[in-house]
């Protein structure tokens, strides 16, 4: 049984989400997500729009895991690793390199992200097509 | 076996939706759900943020969800109903009594929606957070 981890706020869920959840699910038998609480992301200066309880329930409803954590702080990742027996800690690779000291308490994995998906580039369609007066469902 | 089968756009996939997939799935066994098609949508002067084969996607990684097929017409869910052995024809209860004429082939339900939630909604305060200048994540 191996188990793999990632961590993240997966604001306005979005096909890099599912992307990247699937691939991270395939190098395992588990998938663990952490997702970010907004007191941690209020920490870190960040807001997300949508709030926590909702993140976690819409990434808890993907087909590709099987546990949802809240991320709290910035250290807990060496906690989560021992406590859930975690095999590959995986994350995109927007962070590659930051998270090799990890790689002391099992395979640190950097995915490819999708290619111009994230939730920064999903507001700011929002924005152009508002600006646009496009009729959005 | 019961069959349901549900419809909709499923732009910006949030809460809400979440909560009417699960409570869809829960009427019966198997849950097909149509998506409605980018052409489709323009042919009702919509237009979705994400497009068909990410809204499909998305959808489909929802664990409970059995089947995504393309909505491309007014007319098809008769057909639907029929080619995939329907029980019941679930849609929120925005669009209560307008459905009540597939009733004659399957059980026709009306579910409550999530309050407050829509992507409609969801656009609305991304714009707002945007506008107070909030460093959206």
């Amino acid at each position: 049984m191996k188990t793999v981890i990632t961590y993240g706020t997966f604001d306005l869920f979005h096909i890099g989400h599912v992307n990247l959840l699937k691939r991270a699910r395939s190098l395992g038998d588990r998938l663990v997500v952490a997702v970010s609480t907004d007191e941690f992301n209020e920490r870190k200066s960040k807001i997300s729009l949508v709030p926590y309880e909702h993140r976690a329930a819409i990434v808890e409803s993907c087909r590709y895991v099987d546990l949802v954590i809240p991320e709290n702080d910035w250290t807990q990742k060496k906690i989560d690793i021992v406590t859930h027996n975690v095999d590959f800690f995986v994350i995109g690779d927007d962070w590659k390199g930051k998270f090799d000291d990890l790689s002391e308490y099992c395979e640190v994995v950097y995915l490819e992200r999708t290619e111009n998906i994230s939730s920064t580039a999903m507001r700011e369609a929002i924005l152009v097509f508002t600006q646009l007066g496009k009729d959005l469902i």
